[in-house]
């Protein structure tokens, strides 16, 4: 039986001098409940955004204070479930995201979710694949607003970042102050409009400190693959640091030669965009686990 | 019985000003030879790129004068076969490509066909999917390097440009003056040391000017989805081209409306990098066929 931590537990940035919201041990389960992106402003398709208070938007739920936990520790988090809300909502902010200069109407859908498939405008029929945008640690110094991305995890909107995967994060302070939100039923590699099928929900998750010092972090493991993120004030520079790390941890985790790594990451590895439309944009690195087998290397 | 063009036919700036190699036919079945992006000059481990003649790097295989095509026609490209050839080569340069700031080792990698997958070192084998690197129209005016992308196609290096699939390029000149070369036998997107696995090989294809005035092109099309190619000197730039080319197809040819589009790019579309090494960068936008066809349109 999981811990349930409430989801009126919100925080707004992830940082070091936040009260923690409760005490969690690492091993056990935790039931994190999530509001949406919005708090619960948006219910019905009149719910425009200039209406909304934006005081309360992308909340995440938290802080946790996991035990044992001490900064450069490396805390793996692994996603059991993501549970998704009977509807999602998405807006378009004239002025805001990908298409921001030239969407001049503000609007908001509201889609029904029809067993594992999202409606939308009764039209088309979406098949779920529930993730996490907002996840991450306190920064060891300052605070991020939780709508923002960085070394720390936060709003990475990254679609690996979803149930069976594990993503591991440098822990910047005594109790790494864990948290998450933000969860969308569906999005795209990009986010073009600045939101997925927004939804409140709830993740089941466990949290460990593991033995992989200097892990290039944020760090993204699925049964098949491994993935370095990174965010940065533009695409050049996510996409310089994400492809780096991978080769940083290529050479120095799976001790494979950075000649071989830098061809192997232009054979089969995967440059992939999380999304372009925050403060700063994400790009993710995908390596396959395949390949580091036959260099005998195994993450775990 | 397909005509076929010789690989001797090399050519390294797709332009208005060149001799044709040959004119072809409008639904012809056209065997194009192709040489490796090297020319042919690596063969072994010892063939390293401080010995290569750059002023026969990236040879592209025409062009051809096809008849009755006029600047603004929309000309198709069915790729219906690639064949490649029983060896490819990678190689590392220190100081180009993604990794370019810390590889300091030339080295030449040979990697063998053995059925379906290549063997890299002995140690990895990885399954063939043979794509275009280079392809491409004469632009409307001036020169283009074959080793550079564009508006006219070019050195886009899309995976997506593959056997089953369809290219469309907006004709710049009378002729079209077509031509392709550069096969990668495999290539991960990001195409991080600026090469995939370079193989010589030929490209079975027909070409037809279709009725789809003003598509924004490059643009591919696949079984399952359509895509919008984009090139520019930063990723950023490259990234919003192909972001509001798709936006602008979707709206204009399939009748969604901008809202719907949007909304829908940011939920099942998918934005994806093509290469960050050549002289400038190359962003697709994918959007699923499916949801095209719950707004009752099919390309053709």
């Amino acid at each position: 039986m999981a811990v349930t931590i409430s989801r009126e537990n919100v925080f707004f940035a992830f940082g070091s001098q936040l009260k923690a919201a409760a005490r969690i041990e690492q091993g056990e389960e935790i039931l994190l409940q999530t509001h949406d992106c919005f708090e619960g402003q948006i219910q019905t398709t009149s719910d425009l955004v200039d209406a909304l208070d934006w005081g309360h938007v992308n909340p995440a739920t938290g802080p946790l204070y996991i035990t044992g936990t001490r900064p450069g520790d490396i805390l793996r988090i692994d996603i059991l479930e993501i549970q998704i809300g009977q509807q999602s909502s998405m807006v378009t902010i004239p002025g805001e995201g990908a298409l921001g200069d030239v969407i001049t109407q503000m609007e908001t859908a509201i889609l029904k979710l029809d067993g594992n498939q999202l409606v939308f405008k009764d039209k088309v029929r979406i098949t779920t694949h529930p993730m996490i945008g907002v996840i991450g640690v306190a920064p060891a110094a300052g605070e991020v607003p939780t709508g923002t991305p960085g070394a720390h995890g936060g709003n990475m909107d990254c679609t690996l970042i979803a149930a069976g995967n594990r993503v591991y994060f440098t822990v910047g302070v005594e109790g790494a102050m864990f948290g998450a939100g933000d969860l969308h039923a569906a999005m795209g590699d990009g986010e073009i409009v600045v939101c997925g099928a927004e939804t409140p929900g709830a993740v089941r998750f466990r949290a460990d400190v593991v033995e992989l010092p200097g892990l290039p972090t944020p760090f993204v493991e699925t049964k098949d693959l491994v993935a370095t993120i990174f965010s940065a004030p533009t695409i050049d520079e996510a996409a310089q640091g994400a492809i780096h790390n991978m080769a940083d941890f290529l050479t120095r985790f799976a001790d494979i030669g950075l000649n071989d790594a830098g061809m192997l990451m232009s054979l089969v590895g995967q440059l992939k965009f999380c999304q372009v439309v925050d403060p700063l944009k994400t790009v993710r690195f995908e390596f396959p686990k395949a390949v580091l087998a036959e260099y005998d290397f195994r993450i775990v």
